[in-house]
């Protein structure tokens, strides 16, 4: 059962979409190749490779969909898209995206300054877009994000009916899955254990990844509590690159070096070589020279004696 | 019950003892006084402030008498003192702490590495110190704290029956409590849990503090693991200053503002004020000029909205 080849957890790679887009620097194309070659060599099975929007709004993400055609070479690795609207929904489709995530904030605020449209409108949004889906790529799936799920740094405490009502409209609309994210760090496990057990329960087997940060050090202690009450996809960022640029004070989202490390310890395979998983750092601190990578498996290294889950 | 002068964890601050023991400089005696008033002030109330070894193996330790004395004048503030042996167990009984720990290594390696002696040899130390203790001062509490209960730097795996048999062993040579220490930062929470509940299953309430390690990024998650098991007592250690000068790789004790912030935002009341806390780091760096300090929470701060645990 424990099977590299059948993995315990899905590990959703973030970095080339949330990583670069919340840096001021561009990562070269080619570069990001490189770095998505070295994901999918250490064993990352889905990626969500960039964000589609207009190039004047996010210039890191100009070159979406030249981004996902080479990342769609890589056999059983699933490529995934970020798509704010309907517009940025149909080139992911046109690029041959695999699946689509959309981020629905719980938060009005948020939302606001964000996409500069509140929850309910987006989640009208979604249904335009599992509309389009359905048209030009049946195939794809269509996931809901549901962001600052946890709490806002706009407009502070989400309450948890809101957050599970907003999931359950994502799903009525027409996606497939719903996750939660805690888009500005707030989240703490009790918190993580109630809302996805109530997630579940309101939408079953179509309750998406946790998408944790670490702004506060408890990313893994969220994580932990996600995979306690049956989460088993996770987003994660290889160096811990991430953020949201227009959510003040939001950082690092869960390293994935870090995570990897902590579920093959507990015997959880993520079917992801940590050896090779480190040296994915490599291409990505050549892509963007100077800028602050995080994690602190790759500076410790493994035990002594460590072996990856099998 | 969730009650601030009856709080539901007990946070040990080890700070004094093996944050400043692992470092290079020796912090002042004046600045170990004012690190301890802010200790005391935010909510802490139980702290390691020395270690009682030869001045001429840890410098930095050589005023461990006074500092004992300076902390016994805290009204309801447990003072701690680490003992490697006897002669040190003497030194800080005739100084008047309230709690002894003497730390026992599972793993032979590391104990003749940082004590010169077996771990039996240890047991019978702490036999010795009992009796000692029974003589000079009954009140005081006997800890005997587990080391490299997770795995060793020196020796790789440490058998999880060692661990359960030293933990026994201690107890019935007569140390009140017997906790387990992530030494090198080897632990993952399904360790911790299943370790955990076997020395509960074999000592009772006699299982004492879970002492973890932030070396790979897991020490928060393994202190959630461990309270879910029943752990109630947690060392960490401000700023996260610490390691163990005789564990190569050994790095980073948990952060008590990390910490407390993760038990506070469950709901899970530590006693300790957070921006008090936070506060405390202060006479800290001014002690240890210089020395890195780390923790996420007082860089991000708390979130809008927050509540202390009530």
């Amino acid at each position: 059962m424990n099977n590299p080849l059948n993995p315990h957890v899905l590990i959703s790679e973030v970095g080339p979409r949330d990583g670069l887009q919340s840096v001021k620097a561009t990562m070269p194309t080619a570069d990001k190749f490189r770095w998505i070659d070295a994901l999918v060599a250490a064993g990352v099975r889905e990626i969500e490779v960039a964000s589609f929007v207009p190039p004047k709004l996010l210039p890191q993400m100009a070159d979406a969909a030249e981004v996902v055609r080479y990342g769609k070479q890589k056999a059983g690795v699933t490529i995934m898209a970020l798509v704010p609207n309907l517009r940025g929904a149909e080139n992911a489709l046109r690029a041959g995206a695999d699946k689509l995530t959309m981020p629905v904030s719980a938060s009005t605020a948020h939302s606001l300054a964000n996409v500069r449209r509140t929850p309910l409108e987006m989640v009208e949004e979604v249904r335009a877009i599992a509309r389009l889906r359905d048209e030009l790529a049946p195939h794809v799936k269509l996931e809901a994000g549901i962001s600052t799920a946890f709490g806002c740094t706009l407009q502070g405490l989400v309450p948890e009916d809101d957050v599970i009502r907003l999931a359950a409209a994502c799903i009525e609309a027409g996606a497939d899955e719903s996750g939660l994210s805690d888009t500005v760090g707030y989240a703490n496990p009790a918190q993580v254990r109630r809302l996805f057990r109530r997630l579940k329960e309101e939408i079953g087997d179509r309750a998406g990844a946790a998408h944790m940060h670490n702004t506060r050090g408890l990313g893994l202690a969220n994580c932990l509590a996600a995979w306690d009450v049956g989460v088993r996809t996770f987003d994660s960022s290889l160096g811990g690159l991430g953020g949201c640029p227009y959510a003040p004070g939001a950082s690092g989202n869960v390293v994935t070096e870090d995570l990897v490390f902590m579920f093959e310890a507990m015997g959880v395979s993520t079917g992801i070589d940590l050896e090779r998983i480190v040296a994915a750092r490599a291409p990505l601190m050549q892509g963007l020279p100077g800028e602050p990578v995080y994690g602190m498996t790759p500076d410790a290294g493994l035990p002594k004696g460590f072996r990856l889950a099998a």
